[in-house]
């Protein structure tokens, strides 16, 4: 690795903080706008409640330190659930995982960090969300990765629906920014990687996906990861004023609840994060925190 | 395969299908009775809805012949969603598979015939069943499978409650008819599958889950089946009778949900059934009318 990285470590840290209280912040900021313009006007705004834990690895003597998180949660009236978790840990990688890993191969030597949003609005016509940017570091990588995607909840949302060309056409603006190329390859890693393989439909409309980003610019590949974030909460926010006072139907509540069903077969199916994170004996209710609230069946 | 084991394809897919529909019966009278008893007398008592459906099989020269089933489900008042399946499918199984099904190794022939049944009621009371019985024939190996098992869906039920019981007491009665040893590696062999492992916790309060059963005695072997098949409707009926007019509370169904939330994740992250169909191109309706109408993860 080389040494220029390393010091991007603490600073990525940070910023997956800093970036985890802003979101919050704007979240409990629309959650309580929407109380105030008077639609549930006798309930108290919701807040986050915040839970930190520490972790342990199998693999370290016990008491070891290994790193920890926060995860924070609002179950509110705009936004029937919000998770928002930030994480830094580290440890050394099972044999099994030291061979998938790239640069975990000589001694498993792992530390990462990283923040991660799923936000399911209750109105079916809000779009549900997805962010999620880490930076991974291992005896002989270390690179960037992550992205945002947004699933609208029912069928009257198309990718020509202006909300979501507009979160497409802002996460474009970004790529652009850093290097003509991203765009069209991080579309095609995100809509490739959220696809529904069972059922032949993508999860959602898709968005940005990256990973194992290292261009031999630290400062560069981690101002793009700032980007992301700071880029994401920005339309999204666009998006949750645009939408936020429309009214919807019951029809429109069971398309939603039936679509998140799509949404829990993908992560559970076919997400790496969730399926590694379960099967390393990650943070259970972190990992999960993901899942929509109420779902249907039918 | 010993020639005797061959007569029982045929015997055993007509069994399922005689079994989907007294169950399908069962579970209709059982509908109707609950609606007569008042508690919502102004509905008309639901029915199961039938589906038929045929298999291509990809290895087959298009147009062959590759089995296929019936799906029925029935949603409810008294249960919410009630799934009964039966398939007979035959064709030939890819490369990778060959190599993981008992006689399966030398051309990848199979042919295999079951029920598959999962009932979810409405009330949180009524504890959620799964039964699923089977018969598999490859080109060296012929064998029966399949098992019974409970949840409950409220902590107030545990393994002591005497429906539970006499669930695990109807079940070890079958077992002890046919052989002194089934129950106790039935019943353990049903823990250690329905075990929900990045929670550490049991998905429900068990039953008994057997496979590979040849016992050289392919009549005794399929009446063990049908024994489990009958048993299973018997005491479920029993407890349907004992649990139907117990009211609840808006806790307990919230309780429920979450409780069938694990359910789903048990399914979709480990159930080897569900995997196995969603990624052989299986009939995705079919294998996802398991999972429950209505969940949380709140």
């Amino acid at each position: 690795m080389p040494e220029n990285y390393q010091q991007y470590q603490e600073k990525s840290s940070h910023w997956f903080q800093e970036l985890q209280q802003k979101i919050c912040h704007k979240i409990e900021n629309y959650e309580s706008l929407f109380i105030k313009k008077g639609l549930k006007a006798k309930e108290k705004p919701k807040k986050f409640t915040a839970k930190t834990w520490k972790r342990t690895d199998p693999l370290l003597p016990p008491g070891t330190a290994a790193g920890g998180g926060e995860m924070r949660i609002l179950k509110g009236h705009l936004f029937e659930k919000a998770g928002v978790n930030f994480s830094a840990v580290y440890g050394l990688f099972s044999e099994d995982f030291r061979r998938q890993i790239p640069g975990a191969e000589k001694d498993g030597k792992f530390w990462a960090s990283g923040i991660s949003v799923v936000i399911h609005p209750y109105s079916p016509f809000i779009p549900t969300v997805h962010m999620n940017t880490r930076m991974i570091v291992t005896s002989n990588k270390t690179w960037f990765g992550g992205g945002a995607d947004i699933t609208p909840m029912t069928a009257d949302f198309t990718i020509n629906q202006p909300e979501i060309h507009r979160f497409h056409q802002v996460l474009e603006g970004i790529c652009n920014r850093h290097n003509e190329d991203y765009y069209v390859r991080f579309k095609k890693a995100c809509d490739d990687y959220f696809f529904i393989k069972h059922r032949s439909e993508a999860r959602g409309a898709g968005g940005i996906f990256y990973d194992y980003l290292n261009t031999g610019n630290p400062e560069q590949d981690f101002a793009f990861t700032k980007d992301v974030g700071v880029g994401f909460l920005e339309v999204y926010s666009e998006i949750i004023e645009k939408l936020m006072d429309l009214e919807w139907e019951e029809q429109h509540r069971q398309e939603q609840l039936i679509r998140r069903g799509r949404y829990v077969e993908f992560n559970l199916l076919y997400d790496r994060g969730t399926i590694f994170g379960l099967k390393t004996d990650g943070n259970v209710e972190a990992i999960l925190m993901s899942l929509p609230p109420l779902v249907s069946w039918p």
